[in-house]
């Protein structure tokens, strides 16, 4: 291995350790968006999907996504690969790619929070990490991939990863129903506001800090230094998102709400996650100002319309993983997309619809490949074992149902003690 | 780009993680250190301060601090700076430099806690990134500085990012005036003790965490390994400032506080920053001793002496970065100075007053101009819109007045319900 | 220095921050699994434990373990070592095991939880470091070690820091007996439930990604990226620990316990850290598979024999460090044996019983001597000092009685008022 090649290879090892991180942040960010009763349950089934998919991805995911063949990759179980001496090696990549899929999985998950079985979500982590992402994953970014062919610009997976993600987290939120007494039976709806915000705070500072390997980490390569202008766009959209979510939280709900805050910095790194390398640093603020305005708009708009997406996955992942997807169709800027080498320019540097149209056959492609597979395991699911915990087991709360114990039993044994039958919450 | 440069720009890309990781810490060392009922708003205005930061320090700031002129830069705006290929890129650059921003308006910011109105955290945060920090960074880091031509010794910034932070908290929290509650007609203190003392552990470790990238990244080089010397001074100091504040606590206090354990460690890694890479490893032991016992003792006096200073910002950053800004004009050694070719010997090694002299001139020139602009500003934003929120609201507390939910509704609607009246701690 | 030795230089240092941040997982995983009156003791202490083991492993402790001499090292004081310009700078190769004894300590302490004196531990950590761990890491890791000749394979440290650490606990959970309230008079055990799952779930990612320093760091090179390989056994491993201890928690308890899912991905780490670098990923899951349920047997069985071990320290770090270290006879390949260059093969590659013999003895050896040094210096403490605070003291909780102050005192206070006799939990 040449000193160079040793260089590359930290550097993406680095990003991996950082992506991987990602799955304590959105630990947080999801415990603290629900309610002390399912707390534990949400915190630990990450480390179960983390599992699944680790190893799944490892047996056959990762030749699904990378090995050779046009529709799906046919080559690479268990990561047997013949060895390249130029190329950072196997099992680096592998876990790179794994970071990938273990975050696309988490914001699926979102979907499913406080109400499916935890039977279901192992059972998904597997498909998701087997039969859906890799399809995807192949599609874009195979050598081979039909829409990597067309050209399809995704630098770290706006489409790839996050709205793979939102699309399967609003097909699951849609079939699980909303959490009981979400809505009114006038339909209005009521705000079940999650018991830590000081979690999901956290969960988010460790979910942008994960970003850093997560999109600078996807130029695979630490030679010419370029992970730092992309590091640059993800944080000035971040910056961006955080400050248009404030004003926009002010401006719809007359107060600077910090649940709409979070979904604005996440919002805007999801967009700027396909544009990151091919855009200006101006073309980033701008992304992450619409982002973070979008989704806070589309928060509360799919709340009214009855749809209790608990964590706001689609909003944020969904949402602003099309708005992303497309940006590069208008902002691609000449220069970068040259040095990058996929695609065409945007509308805005004289490139036409092109690109643009590039670009939204990807989005469309990939949200119905993802909706139907969900749907078709979601409803087989629950026709088999069934999606939902019963009731009972909902109102108590999945730490008690699905693990025998609570989170934070001394609180809520007090709570109980004091005020037994008011105690469902 | 050389494979000797590719090396240093990871170095400085993964110091600058590190040390926006210290985002994270300073949200749970805060939040921690004060009550349940302004948790979420100490948390999140981190994400908008930040975010102000970024945005300001990329327009402006950035080349205030580190364009050409005698008293501040005036060029590179917007990172317009001609590609220096020798160089470490600008990008990576500027991402470090900001992750430094951020960290001392994080320590400012700690004098406003649970008074200060949102609005007035955002201006100020404006205010601080490009009228302040950039004049001291200029005349100590800037190339042109009249202090850094006087050899003015700032290894990674006690003077530069803590004392600057820690002389701003005093204003704040001077011009706020003491927190409802925490003192008696009498004059004497009641302790507020902060809601969640495992929050502010966490937040130190990571804040220390943030440390390793904090020193040996300001050696913005991989090259000789030099930066483990620092790695070494700073975890030596660190460790000395926590059994100095253990012991000085149990003497002053009767108790091993954890408040002032937590103190201690921070302190002496304030004083270690600027003297990390000019002193020898026995001196770094001493910096550190000196700088936990001081800040436990400066914390309870501040606090007798009516200052109320709700995380101490003023003893860690202020009086810890006096002390450690001074040291290196007492412990410099020959060896050291002569390698990172700043400054000169100190007292102890035959250097005479000199450097001594200068640091002292850098604290008091420093000191000086932080605490006049800062005092223009707060009184302007006083006179204006008002710093502080109503009685009324500081008693309800701010994450309800600022942003219209609890951090922890499901304890505190609980708390209220079951006694009412007195739940206004 | 060259640039090779450069880039190898990065590769440690990241590793040693990313095994430092375990002290942080520690503290969480520890505060999670006690009582909240508790948590701040727990939390804090971590920092003068691993202040004591910094300045201790300096002074002394890394001669002992590194420097010359057959049994103990007997040079190296205050790191007094001639440079040596080929290898790693010695203040990074010291950072980087005192980041593994910071490990081992917090081990051992996991056996002390909620009943040892603040004095108890500080004393310990002390002759923890410079008396215990130095003597087995001596053995095995030392250049001139008896152990080491043996060829004893320990890649990472099953038994050097995750038996020893382990053997500690149990000696220390056996002579201060169980906490108050666990068992009854008919020997039967009471479940005394963490306060707070989230931060015992949290913690547990922190300490994985910290892994991903420990073993893959452990190569101490990035020149062939054989890390990645490491890296990839380790993760394989802690997968199939998190699965296996999920089916056996429903085997044996009927439900898919919180706790023992952690104590599963814990084991699969501890026991893959002395293999991941000797044998096949598939060996890796078997590894992983075994550890994951075999710990989640043994934490039941001791709890019902009468062994109070709070936080299962011995189940997870001694029981699977002994299978960890044991496994390698077994399943040792040939092909990263002699890539390695230490050992044989083992008994499934027709290497017979030689390894597994080797490895037996570095088992019993190392865990004789920690047991007996344990013992003598748990002795003497107990008759001068005392070992276990009082019994008031643990039923107040050793926040107030160590620190003077509660760590969530709204939560106290509140149920104290409402609840004052039957608040003592």
């Amino acid at each position: 291995m040449t000193v160079t090649l040793a260089v590359d290879s930290i550097w993406v090892m680095l990003c991996t350790i950082l992506v991987i991180f990602m799955q304590a942040g959105f630990v947080l960010l999801e415990a603290g968006a629900t309610r002390m009763k399912n707390a534990g349950h949400i915190a630990s089934k990450q480390l179960l999907g983390f599992s699944v998919a680790a190893l799944a991805f490892w047996a056959v995911g990762y030749g699904l996504t990378f090995g050779e063949g046009t529709w799906i990759g046919q080559t690479g179980w268990f990561l047997d690969i013949p060895a390249d001496k130029d190329a950072i090696p196997i099992e680096i990549s592998f876990l790179f790619q794994l970071s990938f899929v273990a975050v696309s999985l988490a914001i699926a998950w979102g979907g499913f929070a406080e109400r499916a079985k935890l039977g279901v979500y192992l059972i998904f982590a597997l498909i998701y990490t087997v039969l859906i992402y890799p399809v995807i994953g192949h599609w874009i970014w195979g050598a081979e991939g039909w829409l990597h062919a067309w050209g399809k610009q995704d630098f770290a997976g706006s489409t790839v990863v996050h709205l793979q993600g939102g699309i399967a987290a609003l097909v699951a939120t849609l079939m699980l129903k909303p959490r009981l007494g979400k809505y009114n039976r006038d339909g209005s709806s009521n705000v079940i506001p999650g018991h830590n915000q000081v979690y999901s705070v956290l969960g988010v500072l460790i979910i942008w800090l994960g970003w850093f390997g997560f999109n600078p980490g996807s130029t695979l390569s630490a030679q010419d230094g370029f992970y730092g202008y992309v590091a640059l766009t993800t944080t000035l959209a971040a910056a961006s998102g955080v400050l248009a979510a404030f004003f926009a939280s002010r401006l719809l709900i007359g107060k600077a709400e910090i649940p709409a805050i979070l979904n604005g910095v996440l919002a805007a790194l999801v967009a700027i996650t396909a544009a990151c390398a091919f855009v200006e640093p101006w073309a980033a603020v701008v992304i992450g100002l619409v982002a973070g305005a979008l989704t806070t708009y589309t928060a509360i708009y799919f709340d009214k319309k009855g749809i209790d997406d608990p964590v706001f996955a689609f909003s944020v992942h969904g949402i602003a993983g099309m708005w992303g997807s497309l940006s590069t169709g208008f902002f691609a800027s000449p220069r970068l997309v040259e040095k990058v080498g996929i695609g065409k320019a945007g509308l805005f540097y004289g490139g036409g619809f092109t690109q643009l149209g590039v670009q939204f056959v990807g989005v469309v492609a990939a949200s119905l490949y993802v909706a139907l597979v969900s749907f078709i395991v979601l409803w087989v699911l629950d026709k088999t074992m069934g999606l939902r915990v019963s009731k009972e087991n909902e109102l108590k709360g999945l730490d008690i149902s699905e693990h025998g114990s609570y989170s934070y039993p001394e609180h809520v044994l007090f709570m109980q003690q004091v005020d037994g039958a008011r105690r469902i919450m």
